[in-house]
This record gives C-alpha cells, structure tokens and sequence, in this order.
C-alpha cells in the first residue's frame, strides 16, 4: 500500500519534464514550438458506456507560437507548466485563486479567473492528470473519519502518522490527506454523505464500528479533492462506496458526478468512482417509509428534465429511481427521517440499505 | 482549564430544570403556566457602547398557555426544552433541520423551518444560552490548526487527548471540539483567516512554529461554533484573536460579526469576541501594497453604504478603514498577494500586520 503518491508525484513530473523537453528539441530543431491538446468542445465530450463514464473523443487542438493568435495561450501554458513545476519541487500547493495572481508578477496577465481557471483545465487535459497532482487544490473542503491510519508524505510529517478516528468532528481532506499513504484500517465499506448534519450523526451512532464504515461528509456536490479520495479508498483498499444524498435529482445527481463524472472534467478520469453505489434517499424510499416530503418546485422539476436526456441516467437504479421521481413529484431530506427518532435512520434505514446495496 | 465544558453542561441542564418546575409549579398552584422571553423586535435590540456588541433591551414579550393564540407557540417551547434536555442527557446532537423534522411524531408540526428555527432562538434567549450548549449545531464547520492539545468529553472519548497540529489539513470544528477541554498550548496568539486557501498556505508555511499561532479557517462568515471557539481560545487561554479578510466591505464584516456580533443574535453574546482585532486587507492596504485589486461593484457600494449606518463602525480602525474604501472604490483579495509570490503574504505582509495590531 505504500509510494502511491510518490509515485504519482513522479508521473507528474516525468510528463513536465517531456513537455519541456519538447519545445527545447522544437527550437533546436528550429521550428516553432506548438502542443496539441485534446478538444473539450462539446461535441468531443463522449460518455464511453464501457466505462461509465465522460471521456474526450480524438479530436484536439494545437496552441502554436507561430500562431500569434495561439501564443498568449501558449506562453501561459508554459508558465503554468513552470509554475506547477516549482510548487511541486518545492512542496508547495496553490488555489486556482493564486494561480490567476501569480502569473501577473511575469507580466501575462489573464483577461479573468475564468481564462486562468481553462487554462488550469488545458494542462489537466495535456498531462492527463488532475490538477491536485500538480499540487492546484480547491478551495472547498470536506471531510472523514474512521479506522484508516494514513502517513503523511508532505514536508514537516513525512513519516507521522494518523489513525483518522481520533478526531470525532472529522479531519479535513486537503493536500496532506489526498498525498498520504494509506497504512491499515478494519473498516469493509465507505458512506459517502450529502451533508455535515448526518456525518455527526453518523460519528455519534458509532456507524464507524457498528458497520465498519469509513465516513465520508461530501458537503454538498463533493469537491474533487473529495471524489478523489473516495477513488483511493475504493481503489487501493478494495473498499466499496457507497453513497447516501438527500431524496431530490439534486441528490442523486451529486451521486452521479461522483460515479461517472462530469462533462466538464470528461478529460480527467482520476478523480471517478465508477463502482460507487447510490444507495438513497430513492423516491421509492420516500413513499415507502412514508417520509415527509415536499413537493417539487420549478427548479426541481426542470432539473429532474435535464437528467432524463443525461446519459448516465438511461440505466438500473438510475434511470428506474428518475422514473418514480417523475411520478412521485415530491422530494424529501435525510434529515427526514428524525420524524421516526433521531437514530432511525441509523438503526433502520441504514442496515436495509446495506443489505439492498449487495445487488445494485 | 478543566471542568468548563461539564460546567456548561450542567448550568444549562440547571435552567432548563427551572424552567419546568416553574411549569409545574403554575399547574399546582392551579394557574396557566406561562413564561416571558426578552423580545427580539427591531425595537429591542440595541448597541451597547461599552460592550462593544448588540445586545437586548428590556422590553418582554409572553408565551401563555391561557391565551389561544399563545398556545401554540407556549407548547412547541416547552416541547423543545424537553427534546433539548433529552439531546443532552444522551450526549446527541442535532441540527436545526433535525428539530424542525423531530417535532413531527409528536403531531406539533411547525409551518415551516423559519417558524422551528424561530423556537430555537426562543429557547435560547429564555435560558440565556447558545443553542450549541443544548446540543443544537449548525450544518457549517470550519477548521482549526496549531499546538493546543485537547481533552474530548464527548462519549466513548472521555479523557482521550488530541493535540491540533497532528494533521496538517485542519480539524473540523464540531460539537466534539466545542465541549473539549483546552489542556495545553504554546501557542501566543490565534490567526482566524477567512478563507481555506490561506489556511493551508498558513501551514504550509509553518506560521504555526515561526509566529507560535492557532490557526483557525472560518470558511467566510463563521459559523456560530467557530465564534464560539475563537472566544474559548481568548477567554480560557488569553490568547489575542486577529482577523485576516479580503480587503472589502464583506470582509469587513466577516471581522465584525466575530468581534461584536450580530444584531440576528443579539440575545446571545457567549458567541461574541469583543477582544478580537481585524488586521487586513484594510483599504490602506491595498493601495500601500498596490496590490491588484478591482472597482467596487453595486452590491460593494451598498454594502459598504449599509456600513456606514451600522453601529459597529463608528469608530477606530472601521470608521478609518470605511472611509478610506469609500475614496478608494476598489477591492483586493487575499490572495492578490500571489502576484509578489506565494509566500509574500507570510513573509512580508503578516510580520508587518502583528506589529501593528499591538496598536490597535
């Protein structure tokens, strides 16, 4: 279980160093330095049915310096390289924020925090790494807890070491956690949760123990930071995901995006957890444990539309749950489920759902 | 520093036990129990110079089982006086959403979430207590990180010890963190920074060692448990609390809510810190630094507008700072600081804001 992020950290590095090598072998060769990087126009977004997810078709565009339309790209794409380069030489991680401000000290400014941002998306694609491999983090965080104990790789803690149950309010996944090795832990399963509220109910439930489970607080839409590590979890230790929303489209949809990706990261596929389950709130389970509900509003049913032309919803529970949502028309909170106790939805729900996740 | 947490548990047990023998009492005496509660009116609430923080006026208002109209409102109370004492008893918590779903299987069904949390801002004026020592908690957490070695009394972690820089992407701030004991420190001051990118640049850059600080993310506006630590961090420790924010009127006020709190919450100031100083970014700051910064849009310049008639800002450094954006009409971010490098804002800016906020 040990060097998964020095490894990855020396991919990362290794695909810097031959970009760089190329544009020196470019000008040696006296021609003027180009890279081509897969398009992620809308018609090169491909969902790939094998693999469940969103995935870059083969067209690609080129970002010349002999183009002088292309160079301003081409110049803050090597920047970015540079830069990215220094930070992980020098162990440092940055938000996409300090990027769009870092570049002005070199006289490249950007338009806006959305050319610097598309920019970060152009080295992602041209590497085929996630921008938290070239040390770039999001602002969000959310947070675990349970039986995992993890060593640090970052300066200062190489070598120390963790158990992440020692904190019952949670730890924050950040760069130190997304990089450190995974040790030894007891748990079978991770719950991946929609909200705070029932990751401390989790915690103080003892599901950690009762069930063996890791817990994960996605806090909303899970950062990527935060889908990336479900995928370590699942990937590296063998352990299933499983994932628990509130009983809305907007909640199966932060399910989906965990599962099989965004259109908008269909370049990166390092950050999916293409066997992660939704679990619930299901609309079948609104009506079967007679939850209390709201009706949906405009917003709700437009999104509940747009998910029906959405590929990932046209199969198994997805597309069966998207049909009794249409029928239902109501949606209802994990919180819900205090109306039977706060400890219902731990005592009751939860081991249901694990015995009915085995043939999802 | 031992006992505070148990000595809060107990004084709010204690006046909820009031409360109900006071009921009790009125029903032996064969008179309809009622109770009176501060009022929370526009009218009520009002800035206490001295204090520096808004406070209640004397003025009531009645919640009587005799009147009709009251009975509803009189019954919930007491209804949440009972889920409250019972949260505590069995060392659970909740959230707001929670409550608002719990009183349902007691056919006591509120109209909606305003009308649940309303109740729970009752409870809190009629015992003088923040909702977090009843166990209520908001679904927001922040993070905190340094050299302060705590003692959890939370159950199934009673006396176990945790020292807050053993992981290096922060510890979420919840209810457990909240009712720990603070046993040991070597730190000299807290840095409450308002946002998560600064936060891991803090330690990163090891402003916990070099600068002997607490670093505490407060996400944007802190949520209520965080307030609530960064007083405990003064009080308990007499550790000064500087505040670092965007340079703008929203960052201006993400420092006044913790240092005098806010009118929404004037029933409550065991959340308030009025020793807490806001160092930066001030309007002088940003032309000092000629920071790259941005013109005030319309919400900045009503914002700022509202500012100005707020009573917090009437003096010292906000009345100074005020003006000075009202000439500048331009804002700068944290992270601007990137366009000096990475580390400017540790090396250069911070030394220099600690020197002077002996002064402030």
């Amino acid at each position: 279980m040990t060097g998964v992020a020095a490894a990855r950290r020396e991919a990362v590095l290794g695909r810097l160093r031959e970009l760089g090598e190329r544009v020196y072998q470019d000008i040696e060769r006296g021609v003027f330095p180009s890279v081509e990087i897969r398009s992620r126009s809308v018609t090169n977004i491909v969902y790939d049915e094998r693999a469940r997810q969103f995935v870059l078709g083969p067209r690609t565009v080129k970002r010349s310096s002999h183009n002088l339309k292309q160079l301003r790209a081409f110049t803050q794409l090597l920047w970015l390289a540079y830069f990215s380069n220094r930070l992980i030489s020098e162990s440092r991680t940055s938000t996409l924020r300090d990027v769009y401000y870092s570049v002005q000290a070199y006289n490249l400014d950007f338009t806006d925090q959305d050319e610097s941002d598309e920019l970060v998306v152009d080295l992602e694609t041209l590497l085929g790494r996630p921008r938290e491999d070239f040390n770039i983090y999001p602002e969000e965080r959310s947070s675990i807890f349970g039986d995992l104990t993890v060593e640090y790789t970052v300066p200062g803690y190489e070598g120390r070491r963790i158990n992440l149950s020692s904190h019952p309010d949670g730890y924050m996944i950040g760069p130190s956690l997304s990089t450190a090795e995974f040790i030894d832990t007891s748990a079978e399963l991770v719950l991946a949760v929609e909200k705070g509220g029932l990751f401390t109910r989790f915690v103080e439930e003892r599901v950690h123990e009762r069930f063996k489970a890791i817990i994960v607080d996605m806090a909303g839409q899970a950062p990527r930071a935060t889908r990336y590590m479900l995928r370590r979890l699942n990937r590296e230790l063998g352990l299933p995901v499983l994932i628990l929303t509130d009983g809305d489209p907007w909640g199966a949809h932060i399910a989906a995006v965990v599962v099989a990706g965004s259109a908008n990261a269909a370049h990166i596929s390092e950050i999916n957890v293409p066997d992660a389950k939704w679990v619930g709130i299901w609309a079948t389970d609104i009506r079967r444990w007679r939850l209390p509900s709201e009706p949906f509003n405009e917003q709700d049913l437009k999104r509940l539309d747009e998910l029906g032309r959405d590929p990932r919803y046209q199969a198994g529970i997805w597309r069966e749950q998207l049909e009794e949502f249409r029928r239902l028309k109501r949606k209802s909170e994990l919180e819900a489920f205090a109306k039977y106790g706060l400890t219902a939805i731990v005592d009751r729900y939860l081991p249901l759902k694990l015995e009915e996740a085995k043939s999802l």
